[in-house]
């Protein structure tokens, strides 16, 4: 009823989640069962794409029947982006990609201009592009303008679980890309964030390190989820404007005792 | 498994909710329905509590199997929400009482000296007293040491939907009252607020024109369900700290390409 | 020209400052002389009335031409704080007191019911009464009503150094108190913090930790004056509204090589 | 003392200021004499470089001791940049430049693809560059590892007037780049706005609406001045730690009355 659209792929979830870091694959699995996802990253150059164990994480989360989102964290340069872009739609039988191209080791915040090459490129190689992108409402055009088909721009720096730091932007972006879907990627670190992410009208929300380095994985996935569906919920269902001053909820007519 | 115990109440939902305000009846009773709630808290100077219409609020709320929680709203002074709480112990056959004592008619803010006082005269004639304060943590101390069975600092004025305007003071109300059920009551206005109360450790929410009012009630009041579930999730699941500076959540080592 | 009247005394400077936690007299007087104050608070119960040294602070910021604003800090009942005062008014000759009932020696917040109390004495008995308040409107507005010549919420706990945690309640108080003096007393950490408390139409500023704890407490009181300053001249001047979205402060007519 | 080096320049006054948008021209001769400016910005494709009429900006600010900073707003590209750039050097014999390439004409925030073409071309070309950028960490340090002499990230859109909409971006860019002068360029909107950027540890602001438009542009210009002053005076001075609890700034033993 409330689907997501990216490309030709029609998730069920609004979701997504990433495989790394967790206590182990059992973790793992239970935890991206929890969050209800049905799109599922995997970092391509930490997995044998050639020859994978039997029991790695791509093939156990495609017996759970994940579609599997390969990214490519890790790389500084389009040239690699676009390499390890390949492998992944050759060994994984893709023509999914999370685009990242990092110009950090610390933050890991997108090099934009290495993006934008990169994006251009794989899109124009037929892939199915969602970028990961800072909150500039610019870049975040000029992506959707080359056909990507999601833009992705973080709440915060991945893994800090700051949550959204400049909610400002977002809207902007919302507001100035109304019919590209819309990920917030990476800072989202408990089940507010996640609410708040959907009411500023985001089509989505994509996370790892809130989830599998959470005390307890398996409940914050849940937790996450439930976020998500209320923020989204939320937004449909139209808030009371935020007032300066209160209104009466209960009428003031009619008092006893006076 | 995760209930609420106010006084020798137990609660099977951690979501509290009015029922002023609503376009009808009948969106009112869905939307309740819709919230999970047990517990509906009416107004009592707006019923008239000896000889009720058939249909009244009261009447349907209790045929829908919801525990009646009278208010005061609208009293001014000690006495008149003394008297307005025996009025509804005698008619409602409750001992159940949320007390609202408010200074002024404009932000209906509470008035500190008159709640404490009204607090320690209904404690002492054995009703159980869910008491709407401000943020003050003193306050707050003093309604819990009267005896209070819940204390309930607002987020934001009554009806503003500003969500949490003081979450420090709020963090520090918990921090001095471990064992005190806390709700948050008053100010929410959607669901990421609803998480935020629930991931700041507070017991519950209490809400009613952020249903009552929102363009669609009956999914604003899923909506908000879902957001208090998932921050009563992620308190319990343990987030992840904040950090500033980010922390790659894939692993960096054999990238691929490089 | 910009003098600020409280009861019968005009005060030249918008800025109050206290007297302890310096790290010796002369770095105290230094900095006082820095700030611009001409009021000086001084907790009473630490300087022995009666018969002080030599070269007590009193002696020190009286030689210095400092108004002494006497303070009862570290009174926890009305009872405590009105015998403090007459103590400083017998021994200090004058009917100014700034009124701290706190409720509490972890935070240090005031307890609004003694505070009331307490005010309610000292005026009745003629002194001019500053008082130390929460951020809580009502309580505000009950201050003004019983006669305090000026009402001094908190931005934050003192010695906090946290700014302003609820400016939505302090602009409330603003409004709902256009011709009260008010103060921000407590919670003020840097120049900033300074800034923002007049650009909210406050009358003045008093604090104390920010300055003699600062690591160069000289330069950290000129620093707040200087914020002071800039934020009381920016509230008179009238600060351009704040838009949501760019305008062009460069006209885009004309433009080269288009 | 605490002068502000850009190049080979020395400023006296960490401000800068812009000349558009006045009502008049005196006003705005009064207003930047106010602010303590040294460097006044002025668009270039808004006055005849080539044959000025005798009392233009320009004429006026140099009569007034200013160092004229042409900037390039209104520029789209890189080539249009560069070209204007080039008009200003010729007519106006400085190598000084404030580099805008914009992304669209609503926001105008910068494109960051041709701002870090046109800056390359420019320090290439012997230009002193100041650079407007966003708050983006990573393209902020891509200009000043091209050779730009100041990088200028924003606080909010030109004209916007929100102040610093992302302080953590900003200090994130302060402490990745410790030896390049940071200036914060645009969003600035009163006094504690100023304070802020320079408690940030910025190097200086440049403002030019918050001023003009003002209410009373001169009293805002000194506004300004006084909270960018305070603002440095604190950075320098050491503020003291922000604590979430408070510390009793009056000594507690030797309480009278207890």
């Amino acid at each position: 009823a409330d689907a997501l659209t990216i490309g030709s792929y029609t998730l069920t979830s609004r979701l997504m989640v990433g495989s790394s870091g967790y206590p182990n694959p059992q973790v793992m699995l239970d935890a991206i069962d929890a969050s209800g996802a049905d799109m599922v990253t995997v970092a391509i150059r930490r997995v044998n794409v050639e020859n994978p164990a039997p029991e790695s994480h791509l093939d156990l989360l495609r017996k759970g029947g994940h579609t599997i989102l390969p990214n490519t964290a890790g790389c500084y340069t389009a040239r690699e982006a676009v390499l390890v872009a390949n492998l992944a739609r050759e060994a994984l039988d893709t023509d999914l990609i999370k685009l990242e191209v990092i110009g950090d080791d610390e933050m890991l915040m997108p090099d934009v201009e290495q993006l934008l090459k990169a994006a251009k490129t794989l899109v124009d190689d037929g892939f199915t592009v969602l970028a990961y992108a800072n909150d500039d409402p610019i870049t975040c055009r000029k992506l959707a303008d080359l056909g990507c088909a999601a833009v992705m721009p973080l709440g915060a720096p991945i893994g800090s679980g700051m949550g959204i730091v400049n909610p400002y932007n977002l809207r902007i972006i919302r507001e100035e890309l109304p019919d590209t879907p819309l990920i917030v990627d990476a800072g989202i670190g408990t089940a507010s964030d996640a609410a708040q992410a959907m009411e500023l009208g985001y089509d989505g929300i994509l996370l790892n390190t809130a989830i599998a380095e959470a005390k307890h994985p398996v409940d914050m996935a849940r937790a996450i989820r439930h976020g998500l569906e209320g923020g989204r919920l939320a937004y449909r269902a139209g808030r009371i404007p935020r007032r300066r001053y209160a209104k009466a909820s209960s009428p003031q007519q009619g008092r006893v005792g006076s």
